[in-house]
């Protein structure tokens, strides 16, 4: 018998994780109107963009812009990646108090996108952490490559083990264990968070995963069953890691709650306020968006 | 923790359950090719076509064109579905040996999209079975509305084993249970289908899943912990249900089997056979198909 709560929080990484991959860049009217949608519809925490440098990313190269603009609600934590010092003080000058961290479980991954080692990643990190302290900050540690690898295949669970422990060590509030490319199965996801899950607080442990190959609802049954509560979901399904090849756009946020809201697993997200944020989604960039629900919910399928 | 197997069963319904919602008909000739490529992956069990009158199906007219013509393989079993004994007889003509027959547990449904009730149905399906004693075929049932409806909501459980277990003491060989139009969630595949394998044989039970809202894979895979082991899939993500309003596809055969083995679970299909397959019917119906697999199989994942 599937092993499932009453309860689960869903994490909006789209403005963040879906927007850095759109080909030509939103206009930061259009961001800063997406993210006041996306906290209005319940969502606990939106990821509203990076300071990482403009030259890697520039889709989001007007994250101070961004967050200069955002009216925020109570309830809602809104945070942005900070790869560097460098980052951490742009955040910190455009008023941001919550940020997100990064790394891999893949050396070869961490070298290519970040161009140093994982521990190298984790001093940084640490350094990070440390001018953090006592601004009440609270911290989101994505670790990526946790089901496998582009570069490497197989990544030992005891690799992604010791990255996650060093984080929690360090201060990081929550760790994202990220399915990057989509490897991850409904077995792996089950296997390795119940295993990360008897040395790791689980209540600490969140899961991101990429629908590359339309196994990512799989895998939040699997990652419930493992007795995860949080899981990531970008508006539409925008998304992808243009440092990963193969990996497409994160689960869509609303499919994820349309899911858990019909297993009978509240979120606090009004399902309906969503998809119309992923239609109004579509309509900015012009696309059709993976999502699958908002076509089943608004009657949209074709022929 | 998730209850998987070793091994599990593909049953492909692409030619007939897809076919059959094709706007325009496909030539016989890509049909014949289609159904002996996809017999060529692996696959136990074809499903061809339907002798359902080419005036309420005329995308599947062609039935008898088809079965002449296409080359048997040994170990694959080609079916095609009867509506009643006209339809048997049909199939007979054209040489069949294996059937699939099929209701709903769903009044509502049935009324509309068999113009019989439940019970009408049932006796339908007696004369039937009575005309292919001592013929050897093999029965598929296919029960549809099994986790809800959009005529009716809610279906109660007991309707469900009613109908399949009516099926089974006619000689039904196996009952194909059907989420038509996609109401069902992981939570509900699961609670759902153990409990009919409380007292009904459960590996004479199949799962046939609609991706309306993107959560086949997921109640994939409530249902291999439930206990199932025999999976509905069409190649591409083909289909839908022109009775049913809101369906979409179902699940896409080799979006299930790359699941499938990805978790360790044996199905004797080649998948690279079978994303094969699914370019071959993009190319042949001009359009994309909503299987995810393939785009990550081939790359072709669009900016």
């Amino acid at each position: 018998m599937l092993d499932l709560p009453d309860r689960a929080s869903v994490y909006e990484v789209g403005p963040r994780d879906g927007l850095q991959n759109e080909p030509s860049p939103v206009p930061t009217a259009t961001k800063v109107d997406l993210i006041q949608r996306l906290a209005a519809t319940g969502l606990p925490y939106v990821e509203a963009s990076s300071f990482v440098h403009p030259r890697w990313i520039p889709q989001l190269g007007d994250a101070e812009d961004v967050f200069a603009q955002i009216e925020r609600r109570d309830g809602v934590r809104y945070a942005a990646l900070v790869p560097n010092m460098r980052g951490l003080d742009r955040a910190q000058e455009a008023g941001l108090k919550d940020v997100a961290v990064f790394i891999s479980a893949s050396e070869t991954h961490n070298q290519r996108n970040l161009n140093r080692s994982i521990e190298e990643s984790l001093e940084n990190i640490r350094q990070i952490m440390e001018a953090l302290q006592g601004t009440g900050a609270w911290v989101r540690g994505y670790v990526s490559m946790v089901f496998g690898c582009p570069y490497e295949g197989h990544i030992p669970l005891e690799n992604v083990r010791h990255v996650a422990a060093e984080l929690l060590k360090l201060g990081v509030d929550q760790i994202s264990l990220g399915d990057t490319v989509g490897h991850g199965t409904p077995r792996s996801v089950n296997e390795r968070t119940r295993d990360l899950a008897t040395d790791l607080p689980v209540e600490q442990l969140a899961l991101h995963f990429h629908d590359t190959r339309g196994t990512a609802l799989a895998n939040v049954v699997a990652g419930l069953d493992a007795g995860v509560r949080i899981f990531d979901g970008s508006i539409g399904g925008l998304g992808g890691c243009p440092y990963a090849p193969g990996a497409s756009g994160n689960v869509a946020t609303e499919d994820l709650v349309q899911m858990l809201h019909g297993m009978g697993i509240d979120t606090g997200v009004n399902l309906e306020a969503l998809v119309d944020v992923a239609l109004f989604v579509e309509g900015r960039l012009r696309k059709r968006l993976p999502g699958r629900y908002l076509r089943a919910a608004r009657g949209l399928y074709e022929g």
